[in-house]
């Protein structure tokens, strides 16, 4: 083999049609953008905004104000915070001005004390990359499964990077009476949420985060403070919050015993189910993506666990008869949206797409049917309705038909 | 020392008057928001924005439309893509359709070879957290020193997680020949900025960047498509790229041997020093700032360099007699803007505030009588602006007046 035949092999690696013409386009490339450059207007120079060619947006809930961050169009591990998912059993208060924001902390304490913005930030602060995710996130909807996209299935998680003030670091100026064990959390919406906390938590890693990647946290996740508990389900991330009351006992809220409580089989229902486990998703190729033909297509997607740090993320392209180890490129942090790519050649037939995930406590993601065996229940069981389902993080599986239309296949392995 | 005692040196450990009140309040924190709750519009559902009340900005350079980044107001060590610094010499293309741009690679290559963003984005994609520097960040200005602040002194500096295609895998496809050692870089902005790079960068992290903080890069960045060169002068690290040529030796534009180049004292000036030295600066508390009173303040700030991962900050609070490591809370990754935190109680006396950062390489940022000796120059050489000074990494004071006044001291030590 001769040396253009060996460098012609190598561009044959992604695929046929990936590259296209030789010189002579050059006119192309110089004379696109000599007509259509327009000057910045001032107001982009102070605060920038996106292309006009851009449209990725976060999709919304049946006829709520909650939105579902676009992940097949991310890159990297830090959703923007504009395209942050926001779920929430109110409305977003636009207006809390922080100069008027208080948060109090009363209960069993030795000092009950009301705390500005500005006095919260003047203690140690602390910067970190984590997802929140709803408990809710990938359970199974009312619509027509094979139609789902990854961002309706899985949309319900994004990452930023958080800074805030240690939450542990608050309590110790407000002094912890003895026998304190349980916190509540409270926000200053309009639905006045409220949710229950570990002291364990409290003391850990929880914070009360008033930055999110870089700048102040947005007005739909919390302005101007929220309470952050890496790893924890989403709902007890309280955000727009006011107060914290500590105690001896959780506080039990209509919301953690009855609404988001996992209802069982035998009527019984599982309260305090507060971690995420581990989870991963193929975001590209997934659910109504069309592949162009057959060639390389890399594999990428995002694993996650409230466990700690992702080790290792497996797929296959064969249905799962055959697994191999995912690139982790990095950063890798504990409780953070962790990506992993995977080359991949299509050879134009029917597969099917799977990811896998394990994390640093060797928690493996299971399949439906482990999950279901896990739930003491049979696989349909998670398709109906009126089961509350919720902490669901099956191996997600995403089916490749011969025309390059990708579908959701969860119920079909 | 009783119990209660022992809390309440706790807190003040912070300084007096950090928290407020007790009980009592509590109806302040209830009732703030209660009235002024709106609805979130629309469009703010889809792609969501800051506050109202948040007004950080970039600031602008005189009549031009460089800005900087408000590094005073940032957090963690992402910058907010909306604040990314913007040094251009011509203006920011509005306009560039995605689905028209084209990358034209020609020259001493096997296959010339031009990509659509498509085709770019089919090969193996990496996703990276970099910092970007202008090359005329932190040089003396013509402004009174005093009262400059850190956004204006330091703000030509900004971070962000950077997805792309490795130039290498480029590269790769159109296959070398032999001899090629350097590529010029053009982009397609009215003024076709172009610059060299050296095949060994190309082949090295050089990469071909579509993506910012997880969506497509902003376009004063570059959209669709800008040459990231990690720990590189920012001027090389070219926008709305178009075109790359390879060649046998450097392509010696307008900008690298003339405007960019450090004009010495005998006259002669130094091309191509496109590494980025260590610097770090001390952001809060910083020039312009008001200290509201004595006691307990968190020191923070960044610190980076082309050199690779920082090892080591080191503040001083004393004006340079003692120093002491910072906290670097991480993340910490190569060519990456690094946080550090120290904790500081400041006892109400004059004090300057100093940071110096040390790299992998074990390259220690300079004081201004180090770097004027490795120039072989006076200090006063530098505030003369009739001098080029680029490259510009001393170590940064921050004179703190008994009125808690922050000012720039850089000449003053």
């Amino acid at each position: 083999m001769n040396k253009k035949e060996k460098t012609r092999r190598r561009f044959l690696q992604y695929g046929a049609g990936l590259a296209g013409l030789a010189v002579g386009g050059i006119g192309t490339a110089r004379g696109q953008t000599a007509e259509s450059e327009a000057a910045q207007p001032k107001n982009l120079r102070s605060y920038g905004e996106r292309s006009r060619f851009e449209k990725t947006a976060r999709t919304f809930g049946d006829g709520s104000p909650n939105t579902f961050t676009p992940l097949q169009d991310l890159d990297g591990i830090i959703t923007p915070s504009s395209l942050h998912y926001v779920f929430t059993r109110g409305i977003t208060p636009m207006d809390i001005d922080p100069q008027q924001h208080r948060l109090l902390i009363h209960g069993m304490v030795e000092r009950p004390l009301i705390f500005t913005m500005a006095e919260l930030k003047r203690f140690p602060a602390v910067s970190r990359i984590h997802f929140i995710e709803c408990v809710a996130n990938t359970a199974p909807t009312r619509g027509r499964a094979e139609e789902e996209r990854v961002q309706e299935r899985f949309g319900k998680s994004s990452c930023s990077e958080w800074t805030g003030v240690l939450l542990s670091t608050v309590l110790k100026e407000c002094g912890l009476q003895k026998g304190a064990s349980w916190l509540l959390a409270e926000s200053a919406d309009r639905v006045t949420h409220s949710m229950s906390i570990t002291m364990e938590k409290a003391l850990d890693d929880a914070m009360l985060a008033y930055g999110q990647n870089g700048e102040a946290v947005r007005p739909d996740q919390g302005y101007p403070l929220r309470l952050l508990v890496p790893g924890w389900e989403g709902v007890r991330n309280v955000k727009w919050l006011k107060r914290i009351q500590v105690g001896d006992k959780p506080f039990m809220t209509h919301i953690e015993i009855g609404t988001n409580a996992s209802l069982r089989k035998d009527g019984k229902a599982r309260w305090f189910n507060i971690e995420m486990g581990p989870k991963s998703v193929i975001t590209r190729p997934s659910g109504g993506q069309q592949l162009s033909g057959p060639g390389f297509h890399e594999i990428t997607g995002l694993a996650w666990s409230g466990g700690g740090t992702i080790k290792r993320v497996e797929v296959t392209t064969d249905g799962g008869r055959t697994w191999k180890d995912a690139n982790l490129p990095g950063p890798i942090l504990p409780k953070a949206h962790t990506r992993f790519r995977f080359p991949w050649n299509w050879n134009g037939e029917e597969a099917v797409l799977q990811s896998r995930c394990t994390d640093e406590r060797g928690a493996v993601q299971p399949s439906l049917l482990e999950l279901a065996k896990i739930w003491g229940v049979e696989p349909s069981y998670f398709r109906k309705t009126e089961n509350s389902v919720i902490h669901f993080n099956p191996i997600q599986p995403w089916k490749v038909n011969r025309d390059g239309s990708v579908k959701n296949a969860i119920w079909e392995v």
